[in-house]
């Protein structure tokens, strides 16, 4: 598969670089460029751009690297090394450093904006260098396996030879799985952690709500939108459903339950002059403030491209069944499910692992007792911690 | 209570009126109007038009009666004479009929359209006579006690005295238990299906987030819309996400799982050139039919206003504790959960029902073993009808 995949220096590891978003970008971020990957769903894509950052350092063999891949609305700042004690300043802060399950002091650990995002790597706000505007709409389809495969390009790049271990929650838990099937010989262990084989029914209509809220925004335009001229309301609407999506009934009850506190004000998504309805609850504030933070810091087209991947993903296709995909792997697995996560069950992780059992795969189970629904996997430490202690 | 309420004939019963909205009125419609109602969140409100229907008839002691009250999009049209074993020709037709557990050979059967529906009774989009305009969202805010008013008033009029039972699902069960609350002398059954005491802060933020669609549509204009000219994309990504939420994950498996059929292609709600990215899945193609059959049928100030009093009722509002208010039932309660319900979780119906006994009430608990979420109470018509007969 590497060798099919052409590729060039130009764009080297740059630090300090600012991609067309416009956003701020952390220290250590670099960013590798190369000429074309062949997509899953037809036809080649590039120039690529993989904005990435590493911590610890590769080994002369090249066999001590651990890729972490991220979710929907996240970044390569994984780790954040002038803060390591803060949970908020980068999104798996807690588990890198040295000591730590990614340990940094015997690993290369490496974490890249996935294809089609908005944090440096080449997506649907990048610049088509063919009509030097975004690409908009005009971004190719992409999957999961596209976004594994060109993390395998920028693997190669580095140097990495093999994985000690990928892992990743949610849509980083898909590309876990994926690159554990693709490359069997290539990954010595990978964590899926809250991701399934495939999304339920109910997981795509979710996905596809908060869609058609962006597309029906008139600000999306088709797609064309001018920077910071986007669909916000629509952003903001599909996020706020997302959030309860990665939440649970229980934590929000914890949470929230019915109170109302008069003296917090948050500007609804809705624009213009939009009644209340009687009091508001705490729950709405919480979620238009939610809506409103991704606005500030994600890309609407970003949002359905990365969405869509996750609807479409389903590891067996391209193979004869469900077990010949599973039969692939090599490396030992750790499935995580999240007993309250109703966006990608446990017993659907469960199951997945005991498939690969079965198929005489080297799988462990372990679920998060968690409240927290899918997001356990950003907030349980602990649990994290040990699982993946594998 | 119903001495504080003012009232004329004017109106009366007619057969056959066409309300505001211009919808077609089933055969058996009847309005009756009065003057004004005292509403519970302040000021009196005026006047009310209730659209409904009646089967069997009343006794000479007026106390053969049963209510039957519907959910958010329902209407006064539970049953249909005409066509009275299709399930699909009203939304209770199997419950309602001769030797059916609302026995119209028995009982005096009344199902009116809620206060701020749009099937005939006043509300958003019915004319404000003080400007010959709809009201649009200068109707006030309505409570499911106000509906539960409005209703006690139609009942004086047709010579009811008391209930031998009443009963709804969802909104409808909230209303059942409120009548059942704040009128204990004159209800001897209540059947509160598939409804609790409040909603949780997930139910409120699934449903906040069905308003801000309808809001964010800039056709919405504040609520100002003309006939046929309103939210309708809005609207339509409202409905796919309620959707959602009155079935399961279990049930959406069943149906749909990922089946794509490239045969099948329903128009979705955005509108302009949106693209499917990808392939279509079939749960996608059903939830844009189910959008496009409510805009079809429904208006959105009436679903805004509707869903927020379904958010807003707490039974206990007003009493000095839920205690206080569930101790005020002198009925006996049957209270139904459903398995899969995650929007009226069952655990929540089955505690309310253990709130009532507890305190010495006569209530029963029964849960209906189904896959079909919260839509059971609209699906499951043998375990209805075996739940009924308390």
């Amino acid at each position: 598969m590497a060798t099919s995949i052409e590729r060039t220096e130009q764009g080297g590891p740059t630090r300090g670089a600012r991609p067309a978003t416009g956003r701020a970008v952390p220290v250590g971020m670099q960013t590798y460029t190369f000429e074309r990957l062949p997509l899953q769903r037809g036809g080649d894509f590039g120039p690529i751009t993989l904005a990435y950052e590493t911590w610890g350092a590769l080994n002369a063999e090249g066999d001590n690297a651990i890729l972490i891949t991220h979710a929907l609305t996240g970044s390569a700042h994984a780790h954040d090394v002038e803060r390591p004690d803060d949970p908020k300043a980068a999104w798996w802060n807690p588990l890198i450093g040295p000591g730590r399950p990614f340990d940094t002091s015997r690993y290369f650990v490496i974490c890249s904006n996935i294809l089609g995002g908005c944090y440096g790597s080449t997506g649907p706000s990048s610049l088509d260098p063919a009509t030097g505007r975004p690409y908009g709409m005009r971004f190719p389809l992409i999957t999961i396996r596209d976004m594994v495969d060109a993390q395998r390009v920028l693997l190669d790049h580095l140097g990495v030879r093999s994985l000690a271990m990928v892992a990743g929650g949610s849509i980083g838990g898909q590309q876990a799985l994926e690159w554990a099937v693709r490359y069997p010989d290539m990954v010595r262990k990978a964590a899926v952690v809250a991701a399934t084989a495939a999304l339920t029914a109910q997981a795509i209509a979710f996905s596809e709500v908060q869609r058609q809220a962006i597309m029906a925004d008139p600000r999306w335009q088709g797609g064309d939108y001018a920077p910071g001229e986007g669909p916000r309301a629509g952003l903001a609407i599909a996020r706020m459903l997302a959030m309860i999506t990665y939440q649970s009934e229980e934590s929000m009850e914890l949470r929230f339950t019915r109170n109302r506190n008069p003296e917090r004000f948050t500007r609804a998504p809705s624009p213009g002059n939009v009644p209340d309805l009687g009091e508001r609850f705490d729950v709405e504030n919480y979620l238009y403030y939610q809506g409103e933070l991704l606005v500030r810091r994600f890309d609407a087209n970003s949002y359905l491209y990365i969405s869509r991947a996750m609807d479409l993903y389903d590891v067996s296709e391209g193979y004869p069944s469900l077990e010949a995909a599973l039969s692939r792997i090599r490396s030992k697995v750790l499935f995580v499910g999240i007993r309250s996560d109703f966006l990608f069950p446990a017993a659907r992780v469960r199951w997945l692992a005991e498939q690969v059992r079965s198929l005489g795969g080297d799988a462990t189970y372990v679920e998060l007792d968690s409240p927290h629904g899918h997001d356990a996997f950003l907030k349980e430490w602990e649990q994290m911690t040990a699982a993946l202690n594998f």
